[in-house]
């Protein structure tokens, strides 16, 4: 077997074994207003912590979106705080050592360092995560609702890359016994703008020097998986092949069970929301958390079914499929239609019941969704009034029922094998941002204020865009007020003196930006972090339902081996891909090319190649070196 | 000397001093946005912080509004927490013992004891506050941002009163060495509804049951202690006899040497504000923090001056008194106005500078305003014109003049002596609460719909100024949510089942609830704490500036003995009390049975005589003994 064999046959725990949690989207203070679904949330994340705490493990380990809100309430801020200080802070010794430079690890807050070495805290089970899409940084000191936790001592953040230009992930490495374990993170960044990077080789996954072999390369990262657009979510083939295992956040289906990237050779474990934030039917699917157990460079996942989820049950009904009880010209259908809905519902809350029993964890209540087809000529009936049969019964009365017709269903479905990449390179360089898009024409009304002109059309998008995506009252007049200053500077720069000639300069100076990267970097100077999310409210996964069809859903804890294909002699480096990996390179090698070449009008210092950028490491990375993807 | 004599001539470190920093208004977070003034407030709390440690001082005691925001931004509680972190925290040990019930003290949290106890946390230097009228409790839960640093073990958040029926304030007993100390804290609360709780004789201040004498009692509150309305203040008078040091929160003039209430015969220490966030005479005045000494029942306050505090120099300019130079009718005035102005605030300007000197802590530009009293038929000049002047010299270009007329600086000014305190109390009982009276016509109109007749008048108005003021976006369907529960039990209760019934039930259980405090409760029950503000956004003193004049600022720090009046053969039972103290006493007692004889309709559970609520005092309290005031 080769080292790639995930299969750790022995699942005791001995001092060379790390034990990990592993949750994710946690989405702490999700509906925390309302008065059946309220602490779903908390009660969930107490769960979890509990569990972590039951089964002794080394760390937990979270994928993103611990929080709901950007910016969460009091509340919300509260009830976590209160949870970590009384899970994870006490006698239990941490069995584990980190190795790698900290102060690179962690760059959050000014205690650069993990919370258990503090002599402070006294921590007994370290928290790591990174930030998802609702829980990201913002405004100008790029700060998160994690790091209030962080700043407390509560949770280490990790993953958050400071730069837009290019992403270093620089690993945690860890030891326990002989186990070595190298833990990856890269925090939410706006699906588009990451596969640009990844396309543009601005990634960059740093490895040790020396004994690279003997690392266990774990990843988490929160992206779309699924295809929501043509760049919008990151290819498995993205990323580097080097790594064992990669925990996906962001998808809130939990497909936990680790699935082989048969070209990268990897494994994937979604582990999913614990909580479902949408009624679709991924969000349907049994919430579990794992148990990763890591010895050597074999590996283990337990799967922990949560006790605490509210249940949902979803079902289909296309009534086109009713043709022997009622047609639409049947006198009363709609009472029929809505008569066999009422049965429908009926009997999935009974399944519901039935599940429930001898589950005292498990709110009474459930969520229920019958998605109605009514295609081919039937109406809808009035949902408000079936919804008060229920509303006793289930957490969601008002939105039981979802009319569908059959084409809106299958419209997002995308055929997720044969990609034609080099089609959805070329389209990447022509999209733009659709925000941007509608800000462009307001702005060239408000052309005259002196204010706005010193904004392109594209800095004033992702301005708006981060205003209103997260609470950020100050988002615009931050940025006006960086711009104004750098603009001041450009004109003493340029001797400028009279009143006539800044009108010239500043538009000279604004058009300058125009199409290079430099706003988008003021931007991040401001506010340190991405203002776009693609897909921030929906978090919603149809293209996986398919996927989901032909697959079992493994009971069994530990991946069967044969279901590994090993590596054979294959070394490390990359070599021995498929035609398809090979290809795949090639093109990525060709477009970043043509797209760096278009980009070279930008007024950046030019001549850093890649090896001399490599080699401008800092002493903290001296022990890393870089592996372009 | 009698043991209330304050002076402690030994200023030395032994094992019976507590060593204590006193501070509040630290209004963290104010102007945060502010391009000059934004950093202001951090760097004075860590003076404040740093002047704690370098002072190695056994606790940080702080008078309220600690932040600025009911909601302060994530920056702001980011850099909170970090200083508390960095300053608080490490090995010094901690000197004194609490021997009080904790979960009395502390019960905000679900981490019900001092911090500096929690085995998991290695607290240096723990820090006490009640919360002000700026950082207060809002919302379902009653928290405030003081219990998130709270419940991350950072802060010990003290004097958070649950009901707003009765006040109990039980103090934390703390001993070191040979010296005890009593330390009583009050949460701010709205001056209206306090002084009719103490008016009423619902506010009691606990004592230990044995060894009266020994202890130190040392007051913490956060009100308006200069009067703004016939009852929007706390007259010292309301406070015990028995009390030795009262800390005075919430008025920013800095009055920090003790002076003494020649009636009660305690001394009252007014801290002052940290920041000035008004351009008024008492937040001109110097800065302090007071480093107070207790050993035995002896006491020594020293003050420390403040480096980091941005200057402010105000001046007023009566435009009638320079006849000699210009009248209304002098040909261009206005310009020889401007004149006269721009050369008092270069003046000023001037003496900032000079002050500044040798003070490289504190802020190059400072805050400059000058009051023009233009009464007697002068005009105003453009003040923004005038502005431009000084951008680049002071902070606070845009608001440097503030004209006036000579009735407007008057007539706030009262005389505090000789107040009438029956007229006072007529008074309150007839007052009304302003948005109350707003809402009210708004209420009358929208009665049809079914939610908001579920509320009174007055219930509505509490609400909407929740909304309004702590930006608790879901104050008013709370009250809502919480009301129609309540009606449904009532109506259950009732046996109402038809629909007809209903609505009769409905009026009559909502007027019921008119002029009772029931309703009062319940929204009390909802937020858990008030919503009334009286003066909220201006923390300005008017009326304490004439008490000013004739005041020396005494630079010793130590209170000179001789100003002291020994209390002579006088127990400490409140006997022996001038005529104008008995008055009131017998006057409080009538207006209170007149005050509760007219609430006796409220549906409370009839028959809990003050001595039998007394002797219902629960386990917690049981070394303590109640005195009503």
């Amino acid at each position: 077997l080769s080292s790639k064999d995930p299969s750790l046959p022995d699942a005791g725990d001995d001092e060379d074994t790390f034990k990990i949690l592993i949750a994710t989207d946690v989405h702490l203070g999700y509906l925390e207003k309302d008065a059946i679904r309220g602490n779903d949330t908390n009660n969930t994340l107490n769960e979890i912590l509990k569990c972590a705490k039951t089964n002794q493990v080394d760390f937990i380990l979270l994928g993103g979106d611990l929080f709901h809100e950007n910016k969460p309430s009091r509340k919300c801020l509260h009830n976590c705080i209160t949870m970590l200080r009384k899970y994870c802070m006490g006698d239990s010794p941490i069995q584990f050592n980190i190795l790698s430079d900290q102060t690179v690890n962690f760059n959050t807050t000014q205690f650069p360092w993990v919370n258990y070495q503090d002599e402070n805290l006294n921590i007994s089970i370290p928290v790591f995560s990174i930030h998802g899409n609702h829980d990201d940084p913002t405004g100008a000191e790029g700060l998160c609702a994690l790091d209030l936790l962080c700043a407390a001592g509560l949770v280490n953040h990790f993953g958050h890359s400071q730069s837009v230009e290019r992403i270093e992930i620089s690993p945690i490495l860890m030891q326990k016994g002989n186990t070595k374990l190298a833990l990856y993170g890269l925090g939410s960044i706006p699906d588009e703008r990451l596969y640009r990077m990844f396309v543009n080789n601005q990634v960059t996954m740093l490895r040790p020097k020396e004994d690279q072999d003997d690392w266990f390369n774990l990843f988490t990262i929160h992206q779309n998986r699924s295809k929501h657009g043509p760049t919008n979510y990151i290819p498995e083939q993205f990323l580097d092949d080097f790594l064992d295992l990669v925990v996906w956040g962001h998808e809130h289906e939990c497909l936990i069970t680790p699935t082989r990237n048969e070209q990268q050779l990897f494994y994937v474990t979604q582990p999913g929301s614990s909580v479902a934030t949408s009624l679709s039917p991924g969000e349907a699917r049994k919430k579990h958390i794992g148990l990763l157990r890591v010895k050597g460079r074999k590996m283990n996942l337990q799967k922990i079914p949560l006790k605490t989820v509210r249940q949902f049950f979803i079902q289909d009904v296309v009534l086109a499929d009713y043709q022997d009880r009622f047609t639409p010209d049947t006198p009363q259908v709609t009472k029929k239609v809505e008569d066999l809905c009422y049965a429908k519902v009926t009997e999935m809350l009974e399944e519901a019941e039935r599940e429930r029993l001898g589950c005292p964890l498990t709110p009474e209540k459930p969520l229920i969704r019958l998605r109605v087809d009514y295609s081919g000529g039937f109406e809808t009936f009035n949902t408000a009034r079936f919804s008060q049969k229920f509303v006793d019964c289930l957490a969601n009365p008002k939105d039981i029922i979802h009319f569908v017709r059959r084409r809106e269903q299958k419209e997002d479905i995308k055929d997720e094998v044969n990609i034609d990449y080099s089609k959805l390179l070329k389209t990447t360089a022509a999209e733009g941002l659709r925000v941007e898009d509608l800000v462009k024409q307001y702005f060239e009304a408000a052309e005259q204020t002196v204010q706005l002109s010193l904004l392109t059309e594209q800095g004033m998008g992702k301005a708006i865009q981060e205003f209103v995506d997260k609470d950020e009252k100050d988002a615009i007049q931050e940025l006006i007020t960086y711009q104004l200053e750098k603009t001041q500077r450009h004109l003493q720069a340029r001797g400028v003196t009279s009143e006539q000639e800044i009108d010239t300069e500043v538009r000279r100076f604004r058009d300058s930006k125009k199409n290079t990267t430099e706003e988008e970097n003021d931007i991040k100077e401001v506010s340190k972090e991405c203002r776009h999310r693609g897909d921030q409210p929906a978090d919603l996964d149809i293209s996986s339902e398919l996927a989901d069809i032909n697959m079992d859903f493994d009971e069994d804890p530990i991946p069967a081996p044969t279901r590994g294909r090993g590596r054979g002699g294959r070394g490390r480096g990359g070599r021995g891909r498929g035609r398809v990996m090979l290809n795949q390179k090639i093109l990525f090698h060709c477009c970043s090319s043509v797209i760096q070449g278009a980009a070279s009008s930008e007024p950046k210092p030019a001549g850093r190649g890649r090896s001399q950028k490599s080699s401008a490491t800092s002493q903290s990375r001296s022990i890393m070196q870089g592996r372009r993807m």
